[in-house]
This record gives structure tokens, C-alpha cells and sequence, in this order.
């Protein structure tokens, strides 16, 4: 059989035009990128890129998760805390691995759109991961009860924005003060209170 | 006697060059505005504005402070539930009173002047408010102990600024929901771990 020729969507075809797409936002910022921009320097037509993203917001995003990666559960450290540092220290990297969390942040606030791919592609994974952990906790007996299971992410996550948003280091000490004088106190605490 | 002619530093004239910084930046974005920009729209000379403000960041952040008001120390409820709504409710305010806030996020982050404003006259007032009325729970015997007076702050403002961040209502029902399942809970846990 012959080889099938690639279609212009193809995996590599579309990593190729996200890489553009990083390369843009980094340099112009989320605002400047235009979809006619992103063709022009892809060598891609707009209605390449329309069939794959349905808009800016959600390609642009596509492309910076992409680059800062997905937060993944973490393999059992064997105990809550290990797993809690786990992925915070995952959280905290992907969000100093550059400027591109702060430069969404203030765009996002008047483009619901950005917003919307922000919270389903960055924020949920995460808050998802989360959960994961401490639903295996309370299955191994280490929790008793978990009466609201996002709400350490909804704790932790502000934590270490504020850190990089207010220009302090967010580093592996600063997880270990947020598992150990916050999350583990309060999972501690709504346990017994229930 | 003949009256005193006022000297053109009088509170009244820095008020009136306040509130014309405060409208360029709603205008233009804190990078627009410059020294000049100012001195030409208040009529004031550069040498007027730098002898009451060391810089630019200086400056804009005594315009924002004097409009969302500063956090007071509240009358006591008589709960430190009640305390701790007041002062949190009053950042609340703050911080949705307009986009001031969000607009101030992003240049800080590569403008440490501004950081460094900010942080000194909004953040750190807040975090003594919070200071004193813990320390006002401690000397009533509501508190046993307050091991780490700073954390209830730092984990409560991040918690307002990101809800503000991604476009959740910063309200009487989310201010509840952090006083009651995250401070309190906290506080008590603290107590009793030391």
C-alpha cells in the first residue's frame, strides 16, 4: 500500500502551529495575537486553525499548557503529605517555568473566553488531581471523612498565586508550609468536625 | 494678622492631583502614565510632584489607596467570627469597588517599585488589621494561643484575590465561607497543636 500523505491536522502539524502560537504570545502578549497573526506566521489558513480551536482563547491556551505541562496524580509517596507536595511542587513549576501565568491573568478578567479555557484546561486538571489524592487518602484510612473535597485545592492553589503574583518565591518551602501549617491542619479538622 | 496664603503642597492641592492621577489610570493603564502626563494634567510642576512623591509607583498607589479606602481596625462584634467577617468584608469591598486592583496585578510584577508600594500601603495594613484583632481574641480568651499571628492574613487575602481573579463573586458568601471553614477551623487547629 502506498503511504497515506499526512492531512495538514495531523499531531505534528498541530504542535508545529502551537509553538508558533507560544512564540507569539511570549513575544506580543495575549492581547496582540490575532487569529489573522497566528496564520500569517504558521503558514496555516484560518480555517486550519478554526477547525481545531474554536477560538484565540482556547488555542492560545492549548499552546501554554502545552508548554507548562499537565499536572499529573502523583505516583503514592505513601503517605498524604508526600502526595500533597507532590503535586503543589508540580503546581509551583509549572507556574514560575515563566511569565506566561501572569500574562494571562490580567487578559483573562475582560475575555470570558480566556477565562473559560483557563478554568477548564489549567485550573480543573489540577483541582481534579487534587481530589484524587485525597479521596486514595480516605480509602487507605488515612483521612476519616471528606466532607468538602476541593476546598484544600481552593486553599492551596490562591496560596501560591499570591506568592508569584506578590513576587515571592514560590519554591519547594513554601509547599511545605502550605501542606503542613494549612492543608493538613484544616483536612485534620474538618475530619473530626465533619 | 493677614491671612496665610496657602502653600500649593496644602493637603486640598494633593487631594485635586490625586484624583487626576487616579483618572489617567483608570484611562490610560499604569504603564501609560508618566510624571509628565501627571504634572500636565494637574498643572503642577515635576519638581512639585517629586518633592511629595519619590516615584511614579509612589504616587499611584496613594491615588488608589485614598479611592477603596483603607481597612480599619473593626469595632468589636464581640465574636472573633464577627471580627473576622468585618475586616474581610472590608477587602472585599476593596477589591470589587473597581478594577483598580486587577489593573495594578500585572505591571507590579516587573515594576518593584510598585510591588513595593503596594505591599507597604495596602497589603501591610491589612495584615496588622488581622494582627490586632487576632490578638484582641487572644486577650479576651477566645484564642488559647497564636503561634503564627501572620498566617489567617495570608491565607484569606489569597483566597479574595483569586476569586476576584477568575471572575467569582467576592462577597457577604464567600467571605463566610472563608471565615467558617477555612479561619476558624484553622485557628482552632493552631490552638490545640500549638
Amino acid at each position: 500500500m502506498p503511504p497515506v500523505k499526512r492531512p495538514r491536522s495531523s499531531p505534528a502539524r498541530e504542535v508545529e502551529i502551537l509553538e508558533t502560537v507560544l512564540r507569539l504570545v511570549a513575544h506580543d502578549g495575549y492581547d496582540a495575537v490575532t487569529m489573522d497573526a497566528v496564520a500569517a506566521a504558521a503558514h496555516a489558513s484560518k480555517a486550519t486553525l478554526y477547525r481545531r480551536w474554536p477560538s484565540k482563547a482556547d488555542m492560545i491556551v492549548d499552546a501554554v499548557r502545552r508548554h507548562i505541562g499537565t499536572v499529573a496524580v502523583p505516583v503514592p509517596t505513601g503517605t498524604l503529605r508526600g502526595d500533597l507536595i507532590q503535586v503543589l511542587s508540580q503546581v509551583a513549576e509549572q507556574l514560575t517555568s515563566d511569565d506566561l501565568a501572569l500574562q494571562l491573568i490580567a487578559p483573562a478578567h475582560h475575555d470570558p473566553e480566556l477565562m473559560k479555557a483557563l478554568e477548564i484546561k489549567v485550573r480543573e486538571p489540577a483541582r481534579i488531581v487534587m481530589r484524587i489524592l485525597l479521596e486514595r487518602a480516605v480509602a487507605q484510612g488515612e483521612l476519616t471523612s471528606l466532607s468538602e473535597p476541593d476546598l484544600p485545592h481552593d486553599v492551596a492553589m490562591p496560596m501560591l498565586l499570591d506568592a508569584l503574583l506578590w513576587g515571592r518565591p514560590v519554591d519547594a518551602d513554601l509547599v511545605a508550609h502550605i501542606v503542613d501549617r494549612v492543608l493538613l491542619p484544616l483536612l485534620e479538622a474538618w475530619s473530626t468536625v465533619g
